[in-house]
């Protein structure tokens, strides 16, 4: 919101807020639609505001504070950060290990999924673990945060995957007929001098097994809605456990905000990976990491999405596969209607015959599908050349008692 | 585990123990097949364990301790609970409210899905508050939690439900036609003498709308798994938000134990539900609960169970109606293998005949579908008696770095 | 359409066609929205008319022809059929066996899915076959075909059914576990005066195994839409391979017509059969059945939907189970609404707080979901004692070149 | 099978056969594993063979034919077919209107899905009207069907769309929101030497619309099994309406034959279509179409494979995205353990690293997912250079009565 002398005016997640601020007393008023107004009574005391919030229809007062934002002064910084400790949640409940600015960049690196780094020492036990978080300064619920992979790069020259394909992606009958089998750790050496990775034992038939290498990080989420912790093999609106093979150097990530300093966690780095995931990993490896964080005040998109020099692409995940595809194809529909000012039947005649998808997992708790349209398209439908991006628009609905 | 002298035999999590102990110092071995050997070693002090654990083929040694259980001394207790602060998720990170012993009965009460309680006085915020954590001493987890609800009644006169029946449930064409409807609330008067709810303020065409009473509780659950913090609306292997029509008085409810304590939460009582809980609620009410709790040792089931006199019911949550149809039937196959000793063949005699499902909600961030058989069924199907029943056998699945 | 003298007016399928007639000349008109008009112009000679129908938008002009409809003028019939030739299809392009006026009832019976007749034999080749087609005079498409199954009656003592439970109703890990079984027929007892079905030889553990007898028929089906001929596996909005353990005696299915004169087929009687259809198949036996046939002029179900003494019972058929329950929600909603005029605040209500769902087969080429509500629940609602039913509305979707 | 003097050996549909020929009459014993047995008695007169078949377990006696495969002695030839009828139905029971035998040529030409050909003029009512069907001669049940694409050119300067995206690839709360659209026809304008379409009518912000062409058939399919016959929409291991964007110019198509004479049908021409086929159709053309036909006698795939320079391709085709997914990697597991002889461990380890799937269609009647992997990630994992390919193995289902 902004605080113009004595009138305020602005938004507060997408809804108008109005009021009066007169010797540091705060009287103003959001409104949620007919459903929801809540009247905010406060004191600035510096940059902090201390008061209270009534949610009218429902008679409750709560305690409300909030902290004016500092202007940013300084130039962006580069910070180098040595993690230590790691974490298994996306969660926002532990202290944050580093405080960075919009603007700012963060070189930092990943264990394995198993929890070694970069010398095969392990550091903690396995199961995605995570570096950060990190508090981005400013973000507030409602926020979009970017995150943009300036640099990943392999730092060391081994990958483990699993060696069998999940019972997800076979046919019933090619499970009984294929049975039971032991699931032991393949163990990959990564020729990073020439971007390919090789069995370390390889069967007869895959004797000069040799796999492209196309790093890419599993996981990129912030703390999820509504106060929950989630193990980091999860996945959803708040991004996670991705595990989609572009979300490599050079993509920019998008993610809603959920709690104030939004908690960025990273990890998860594969060498390769194919669609789907099917062996439930990728070549699972540590990983070095700069990444570029910027804020956008506008509603964000209600699930991640992503952006790098050709595509824009746009994440739907859910229980099954048609949940996550229906939520992929809404989801880069309504970025484009942002971006382009589309109405629904252009934004179709664009997506029916240049869009494609990308079946990113199906091995973690959620599926990932992927819908992506390529710049180039775009920009041979508008006539206009490769458009400038923005994180899109979403209707953020209430969030009221329901499926109780 | 056993401690018997100088020798230690037993079971850790459904897996052979073995060990000795020697002037309060601790060795011992469990083996989770051959894929992990854990070894333990610490001294007791009191009713305590101290010591270290070292997964060997990880290399990891981690602090362990133990609790020796105490000898049940006393005659099972009845505590009355008077809840005075609220929780909207499933967590183990907070202080237990009550510790109660298997044996115990506890008698309580929820608030309503919105937070108000038996004379309307909004008391918290919605979204399923619940009451607990109850801490069950002695829990731990591989153990089987019992909730047997002795006692479930509804405590006020009004109930409140949603009005529009979820998109989840229709086509896509009749959403088109259908057009954006507003979710007012719909207010219901309970005549709980006579067992009948009334709209309070009917259109002509339910002029005399009746519905039958049948309280249910919406929420049984424990803490998840791993450590996560989930809100309230969710279900899974911990029970939950499990919102079936058939959870109501007399029935007795199985939940595997995820950490020490289980911590036990219940809430969110309907006076009525219809299968699938179209309206993304019920009719959403304060209760008074009466519950009394069992533990088991045995390895129990991977998901809920639940058994009264004239039905075993087995739970299946997935992110489609697939997925949870087949944990379901999965679930409740093997139930049955426990209880009677079946072979495939024989359950599948059983289940191809006699088995019914239950589409217990869709409204949730899972599908809920029960798979059930009735106890005449299965005693006119094998001769015997109706059985006595148990929680049954689960086969632990490994939790290694998976999903990555 | 009625031909009043010389002003046309009536509907064609739901759309409403315009016209005159003099000497025997018809020119008229029908319009389907704003998207297709038709001209028709013929010729009256007897009872026929011939001429040629021009799609205005597209420029085609086809030969058309109608008959007009008799009126009824002897009393309902009985027909007692003996078949000799079965089909193992529903089509339209084989002679009929029977002409049968909507009023008239039909005595005849079924072979076992086997081929199998009453005396155990062999008759055809298995898979379902069916008896039938029946000619409904005066059947057009877009007519509702009623089929009131009077008399459902097991006529042997022997039935057959599998022994392994389907694929599709098991956790992968179960299918994993329980490796690939031999799928035996299993022979089966039919204790016809007390109602049990008793295993021919029974294990040591259902060695006394008895299940109740409730005969219904598996396929009840109409030529299918657009001239298909599809096996008497498959089921549809045409019915066919329903498989639902409700469809027995005392039930009336209505169906869509889809050809001139319906071509109704009948079989694949069960003794018994669970929900799901776990088996892939029921107690599989001949029955001797009894069915009278009634026809409505306007506009029915888009879906099979059935009705008995205590239900209103809606289909919804699927390529998912999700799909299938949205079929059907949708199905049982439009159809309250067509009954007693409620709009979708109050078939929320309804729906919401008394609908359930039974899964009706999951094995076939289609999946099966019922949706239902008591009429003692709704009589409760609506104040209203049980209302006379219909087989309600549809909306009719233009069939143009769509899906290609 | 080989008739080799007295002794007859070989294989029926992948069954050992066995028996003697002796004066022109033949006694021959066929096993289907333990589960059928088929006595054949027969005489030789000319190049036909006639007789009995008594099928032993269910002492059914059918007539037998077959028909002695001539001995190709010409050189392949090339037909060139104008095609003057067109069918909507993939289906066997009408007659041929081109026998071709393996190794000879077709050039032909398909309308647009409406019904109008190259010079814009209707000749037949809309829904994928289909060119065929071709005889291909010596095809019988169990053989392979290749069709290969050597040509498929553009012939008019024209294409329709529809204009609104399928409500079945977007989320509910945006149909909501959307409410009902006209789905009106959108015309293109091909611009066939530079390889783009146009809008003819763009809209401001579509202004200079521009789509690169990608000449592709939605249409190729064989008559189905077991006798159906299926509408032009339909798609299942038959082929038939696949609507994948890379089924172009080059590509070979392998299809399982399921009567004798394969039956195979070509149409549906698009000029370009985007994953899904969002808008229930691509750019609908007319088409001309130059193929060449093969047969292989080894039991083929169970569902559609396709080939080209680049490629291995299988598809999956089931009523959900997840059953799709499962047959498409299952599909492409078994083809690369044919081609290559690889286990399941090392075809987890090709497809976990190199596979990626395309979504085709979610609009028809079944969804379709095409599983593939590129030739050169597999000579680089094999070391092998690009194999020589085949259409595979499959391991043919029993047919019996099931789903009944």
């Amino acid at each position: 919101m902004n605080i113009n002398g004595a009138a305020i005016t602005g938004q507060v997640r997408g809804q108008p807020i109005t009021g009066t601020i007169e010797s540091g007393n705060i009287e103003a008023t959001v409104r949620f639609g007919s459903q929801m107004t809540i009247n905010l009574r406060g004191h600035v005391r510096g940059r902090r505001i201390k008061g209270t919030a009534t949610i009218v229809e429902q008679k409750l007062t709560l305690d409300w504070s909030a902290r004016q934002e500092p202007q940013r002064m300084s130039a962006p910084r580069i910070h180098i950060f040595e993690p230590s400790r790691f974490h298994h949640f996306f969660r926002s409940d532990v202290a944050p290990v580093l405080r960075v600015r919009p603007g700012d960049t963060v070189e930092t690196w990943s264990l394995d999924a198993c929890g070694s780094d970069s010398r095969g020492v392990r550091r903690t036990i396995g199961g995605n673990p995570l570096t950060g978080p990190f508090f981005i300064e400013g973000a507030v619920p409602g926020d979009t945060l970017e995150i943009r992979l300036t640099r990943l790069k392999l730092n060391r020259d081994t990958a483990i995957s699993s060696s069998v394909m999940t019972n997800k992606a076979i046919d019933p009958s090619y499970i009984e007929q294929r049975g039971r089998l032991a699931d032991k750790d393949i163990a990959w050496r990564l020729d990073r001098e020439n971007g390919f990775a090789f069995l370390d034992k390889p069967t007869k038939l895959l004797k000069s097994c040799r796999v492209k290498l196309a790093p890419m990080l599993g996981c990129v989420g912030v703390a999820p809605s509504d106060g929950m912790k989630l193990g980091s093999v999860h996945l959803g609106e708040f991004g996670g456990n991705l595990d989609y093979r572009d979300l490599g150097e050079g993509v920019t990530v998008y993610l809603p905000v959920f709690v104030p300093g939004a908690f960025l966690f990273v990890g998860d780095g594969h060498a390769a990976q194919g669609d789907g995931e099917l062996l439930s990993n990728g070549l699972e490896t540590s990983m070095a990491i700069t990444f570029r964080v910027g804020l956008k005040r506008d509603a964000g998109p209600a699930s991640p999405r992503l952006e790098n020099s050709s595509h824009f692409m746009a994440s739907g995940i859910g229980g099954s596969l048609e949940e996550a595809l229906r939520r992929a194809t809404t989801n880069l529909s309504r970025w484009l209607e942002k971006i382009y000012g589309f109405d629904p039947i252009e934004v179709s005649c664009v997506l029916g015959t240049s869009m494609t998808y990308d079946i990113a997992e199906i091995v973690n708790p959620s599926f990932h599908v992927v819908a992506k349209v390529s710049k180039t398209d775009l920009a041979a439908m508008t006539g206009d050349p490769v458009k400038s991006h923005g994180p899109g628009d979403r209707a953020v609905p209430p969030r009221f008692p329901a499926n109780s």
